[in-house]
């Protein structure tokens, strides 16, 4: 059979191993008889799984002792809603960056909550690729209760690599789509949130990284589930959490540990990102429109030049088993999402695939 | 190996048949290659099983056509925000039926945003069994905007057959306990919801059953996660549901309509219970507190009369393969859970173990 690498957005490929582990465990978790999706959450087994895996995270991330690390129910636009309602305090303002969909989509729900600043800080350069100006050139709303930014846009292939400098502002990052890509530094960060079904785990769980003094300050009448207080205070059980996700996220965290931590990850990150950016570039049947400073390392769009000829890509990948590379309906052409999880060999045989692609129809 | 046998509250137990074709298929859905939580929910495959495991729900329960069927992010607790958010509209009244932790816990949450007028329907008999009032007696407030209730009380044991008459009020009921374990009318409520860990899947899910005319009202500052008609116009689908958890539950539905549908069910269920309560009510050295007219069929509690005996029998218990019998920590004791993947082989075990034990310390 055709070896299968799936380029889906999300929810994206999960590393081979973990599925493995997964499937053998499926019924009988740690010889118990029963499947770990049936085992209390109340339970030592679980209640040690789940610490487990919080702790992993924490090394990984180099997360500082005054954060706390919730797992949550909602997904990242449940954040979009939480993020303002747990954080304007007695403010009534926040500062948006936007670089893309994602960035947009956050700032429809923050103004159900509060007065919302704008700031589009997307460019084009001289030669018409899209960009984004530098951290440095941005202003900042001393008096907003935070800014929210996201450091990778997965419609428009967009990531940040610097870092914001906000002040005394917290500073709040939708990562779904970067985090545990490559290290960062979360103490300049007042809250970080990532819907897990990228680089995380399945659809269903989300992850809040938020610092201890921006912890309950929330508004009387947010819902429970969405109050980062009520969840620390339970230790992420104030309701029975998505069980089975947060498990497969522990097995994520512990496979990312043995592949050598972040560091290495990202080294593996920045080979595949190059192998496919290269090779779109050498060629003038293939496109990306992507200022380079800025370009995302997960999210790779391209498009064909001939754009007559999608269909016919999109037919023919499918069945070389490279699945799901179709774009995002609003940007159009193709969209190679490469998360942590997808091996160089799924890299090497998408540009092998491309290349025979080109010589076929040029 | 000793058959196992799993009594937990929820995350509960699922259909042996079940789990043992999502093992199966775990790497390689429908052929695909991948893993159906690798499977973009945007995709062809994935809609298409979404889109049955909801008709397979209507079928099962005869949902009427003027009622939307919604899977949702956030668990039971979620709704309990939820709820109030979408239903209140201009009203600020909502009533709440108290039979039990669950209905309180409702309220708790709910007082956020509505005025709750609590009625305690919880009754004692003359002989101090556990009691809830007959229907006939209770007083609905006509200016409401629901009226709510769980019909099934997993901590307590207790579990209402009669629905509750509430005019043009809309019935609101938790049915996270229940649902699927007989027939019920739908078209006698406005609005059933229930966390999906009891009979439908794993947690991280809830099913909202809702009547079209009570969609559409959501107060301005709802997050748009738990918003029905948000949710609704997307086909659950606004953000990436859990999709793991919705496949499950189709597989779930599929399960339940090769065991006859929900009629049969309800036999087991029905047969099931009698089994263990009459051993309970013919032991002198087991007893239930729960009035026989609203005894859970679902979650059985029951004590040793010699408490100093409770570690003892959790421990030979579980050495037995009968797992999570403990009560929960409010009512104390013992508790079995016998949803409806608990097959009757399993409740016999319990039986048999529980006869065994009062032979051997009696």
């Amino acid at each position: 059979m055709t070896k299968i690498f799936n380029f889906c957005a999300g929810p994206a490929m999960l590393p081979e191993a973990v599925m493995h582990k997964a499937q053998n465990e499926f019924c009988n978790w740690q010889g118990m008889g029963i499947s770990v999706m049936e085992v209390s959450h109340r339970s030592p087994e679980y209640i040690d799984m789940a610490q487990q895996a919080e702790q992993d995270l924490r090394d990984l991330m180099e997360i500082p002792d005054n954060y706390k690390v919730l797992f949550c129910h909602g997904g990242g636009r449940g954040q979009f809603a939480a993020v303002p309602l747990n954080l304007l305090d007695d403010k009534l303002d926040a500062d948006y960056l936007l670089t893309g969909q994602w960035s947009k989509s956050a700032v429809v729900e923050a103004k159900k909550h509060a007065r919302i600043a704008e700031t589009n800080i997307m460019t084009e350069t001289a030669d018409g690729k899209i960009s984004v100006q530098a951290c440095a050139d941005w202003q900042v709303n001393a008096g907003a209760a935070y800014v929210h930014y996201c450091p990778n846009e997965t419609i428009e292939g967009i990531e940040l690599f610097d870092i914001p400098e906000t002040g005394v502002v917290p500073l709040v990052a939708d990562m779904s789509s970067t985090i545990l890509s490559r290290p960062v530094d979360v103490s300049k960060f007042g809250l970080i949130y990532a819907g897990a079904q990228k680089n995380i785990g399945p659809s269903g769980l989300s992850i809040v990284i938020v610092r201890d003094d921006l912890i309950g300050k929330a508004r009387q009448a947010i819902p429970s589930i969405l109050d980062y207080k009520v969840q620390a205070d339970a230790d992420s059980m104030y309701n029975t959490p998505p069980t089975y996700a947060w498990y497969l996220a522990g097995l994520v965290f512990k496979w990312l540990k043995e592949q050598g931590g972040l560091a290495e990850v990202e080294k593996k990150n920045i080979a595949k990102a190059a192998l496919l950016y290269n090779f779109i570039d050498n060629s003038s049947f293939y496109a990306n429109y992507v200022d380079k400073s800025v370009r995302s390392r997960m999210n790779i769009p391209f498009t064909l030049e001939n754009d007559s000829l999608n269909e016919t890509f999109l037919k023919e990948s499918k069945a070389a088993g490279l699945l799901t590379l179709k774009g995002h309906k609003l940007v159009g052409g193709m969209r190679a999402s490469i998360y942590n999880a997808m091996p160089i060999e799924g890299v090497q045989a998408l540009v092998d695939f491309m290349s025979a692609f080109e010589k076929k129809y040029a």
